[in-house]
C-alpha cells in the first residue's frame, strides 16, 4: 500500500505542481489503483510513473470544482484506448455524472469497458467489500465536497502450524477448518480449539483523504487514528482570514486536525502557486510546530504504508 | 505571424507528444493568439512558452475527439483565474457549446470574461473584419471536422511621400485622403489620383489547419495558394488502408494535397505514437518525396510565416 502524489497544486496548474490526483496504489493488496480526483494533465503524469490506467479500478472525486476533474474524461478515453476491460466506477457529488457523459457523448467517445457511477450527496458508506470499506462524510467548501476515509479490513493471524504439530494435528483438512475460525474434534475425541491456534490478527490500515475545506468538525471523525491524513493546505498560518473567506485551510489548520484525531502522518497537499521553494517548505515548518509528522507533498512523491508491528 | 505547435500527438498523449493544439501568433498583427484545438493538457504546455491566455482572443476547434477539445475547459477557466477579462470566441462543430457550458456550470466556474460561440454546421465564413477572414469547410472523418483557412487581407501600399512632394502636394490633410484611395483636387485645379501615389499592396498570408480528415476534395480548396498547410499525418505511406478505415491520412496523402494546391509549406502533425524517433522522420521523407518543404512538427517547434517580397 503507497500514495503517490500525482499533481499537489491548487487551482490551475503551475510549472512544478500539476493541479490534484492521488493515486492509492493497492497492488499487493488488491493489484489495484484508486485515484482521488482527477485533474487535468493526470493522465500525462501516470505517462511518467509505473502506474497502469487498465488497473485503476476505482475514482473518488472530491467535489467538483475544475482542478479535481477536468482530467477525468480524457483518462477515461485513454484507459479504454490502452485496452483497459475491466469496470471501472466513480464515486462522487451529484453532477459526477452529468458531467463526464456530457464529456463522453460530445467527443463520440465509446469506452471498452463498463463505467459505473455512484453519487454521493451525504454522510454514508460508499463501498464494502472482503478487504476494504470506504466511507464519505461532507466537509465545508463552497460546493459539496467530500472526505474519504479509506479502511482495509484486519488481516486474519496465521495458522500457528508448529503449535498445532506440538498438539499432534497433523496436516490435512482440519488445518483449514481451524484457520477459518472452526474449532476440530479429532479422532479420539480432543477437541482443538480454533483461537488457540491463529497468531493475532494484524491491524489493517487506514487512509484518510480529503478535499478542499475549512476547518470543520468531520475532519476529525473521517481522520481518527489514521495511518495516514492527506489534507489541503492551500495557505500559510498567516493567511487564515483568507483561507476562511474562501473554503480552504491553512498548514496549521491541518496540523490541529492531525493532531486531535491521533494520525500517525500528515501528508499536507493542495498547494497555491504562490508558495514556491522556500516557502513551500515553511508550511511544512509551521505545522511541524504542531504536528511534527508532517510533509508537504510534491508531485511524483511515495509514500508507503507499512502495516503497524503488532 | 507564427504558428507554435503545443501537441502534435494522435489519440492519447505520449511522452513527447501531446495531444493536439496549434497556436496562431498574431502579435504584429492583432496583439493576439488564436489556437486551434485545445486537447487536455494544453494550459500546460503554454506554462512553458510565452503564450499569455489572456491574449488568446480565438479557439477554433476542428471536430470535437476528445484528444481536441479535453484542455478546453481547464484552459477557459485559468485564463479567467489569471485576470483574463477581454471576451474569447469559440468555433467549432455543433456540440462543443454543450460541452463547454455543461463544465462550466458542473464544475461551478465563473468566467472573469465573455464567451461567446459560434456553432458550424457547414462551409461558411466563420469570421472577418479588416485585417483577417476566415473560412471553414466540412472534411472527411468519423464525425464532423472541420479544415480552417486563415487569409490574412493584403496590406494597403506605402504612401510615396517623396514622389507627392516632387508633384508639388504639400503635407497636410490630403496625405490621408491621398492614402485612403481618394483622389485630390489642389488650389491650382490640379487634380492628383490617389492611385500614382501608393505603392504597390502587400499580399497578406494564407494559413490553412486542417482537422482529422480522410483525403477528401475540399481540403484542396481550403488549401489553395496556402503559405502554410497544417495537415494531420496520422500514419505512414505502408498504411493508406488502414488510414482510410480509420479516417485519417497517410504522410503522402497529405503531400499530395500540398503540392497539388501549391503550398509554399507543409507542416505535418497529429503523430501517432507509434512513430518515435527515426519513425518520425521516415514520415517527412516519404513525403518529401512528393512535397519537398515538407516538415514532420515536434511539440513546441516554432514557425514563423513571414510576409513573401511583392
Ligand atoms: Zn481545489
Ligand atoms: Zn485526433
Amino acid at each position: 500500500m503507497e500514495l503517490e502524489f500525482l499533481g499537489t497544486g491548487a487551482g490551475s496548474p503551475a510549472r512544478y505542481r500539476n493541479v490534484t490526483s492521488i493515486a492509492l496504489k493497492l497492488l499487493d493488496e488488491r493489484n489495484a489503483v484508486w485515484l482521488f480526483d482527477v485533474g487535468e494533465g493526470t493522465q500525462q503524469q501516470i505517462l511518467r510513473t509505473t502506474i497502469r490506467p487498465r488497473k485503476v479500478e476505482k475514482i473518488f472525486i472530491t467535489h467538483l470544482h475544475g482542478d479535481h476533474i477536468f482530467g477525468l474524461p480524457g483518462f477515461l478515453s485513454s484507459r479504454s484506448f490502452q485496452g483497459g476491460d475491466q469496470p471501472l466506477t466513480i464515486y462522487g457529488p451529484k453532477g459526477i455524472r452529468d458531467y463526464v457523459q456530457t464529456s463522453l457523448r460530445v467527443s463520440d467517445t465509446r469506452l471498452t469497458y463498463t463505467l459505473k457511477f455512484v453519487e454521493l450527496t451525504e454522510n454514508t458508506k460508499v463501498f464494502e467489500d472482503d478487504t476494504f470499506r470506504v466511507d464519505c462524510q461532507t466537509l465545508d467548501h463552497r460546493i459539496a465536497s467530500f472526505g474519504y476515509r479509506v479502511v482495509e479490513k484486519d488481516h486474519t493471524g496465521e495458522l500457528l502450524v508448529a503449535k498445532l504439530q506440538a498438539a499432534g494435528v497433523k496436516p490435512g483438512p482440519e488445518y483449514g477448518k481451524i484457520k477459518a475460525g472452526q474449532d476440530v474434534t479429532l479422532a479420539d475425541g480432543t477437541v482443538v480449539p480454533s483461537s488457540d491456534f491463529i497468531g493475532p490478527a494484524q491491524k489493517g490500515r487506514i487512509v484518510t483523504i480529503l478535499g478542499d475545506t475549512r476547518r470543520t468538525a468531520n475532519a476529525y471523525t473521517l481522520a481518527a487514528d489514521a495511518d495516514v491524513l492527506v489534507h489541503e493546505s492551500t495557505f500559510g498560518q498567516a493567511d487564515g482570514r483568507i483561507a476562511h473567506n474562501y473554503y480552504h485551510s491553512t498548514s496549521t489548520q491541518a496540523a490541529e486536525v492531525a493532531k486531535k484525531a491521533h494520525v500517525k502522518q500528515l501528508l499536507l497537499t493542495h498547494i497555491s502557486a504562490r508558495y514556491v521553494g522556500k516557502a513551500a517548505h515553511e508550511l511544512q515548518s509551521e505545522a511541524r510546530q504542531v504536528f511534527p509528522h508532517t510533509r508537504v507533498m510534491k508531485d511524483f512523491d511515495q509514500i508507503p504504508i507499512p502495516l503497524q508491528k503488532n
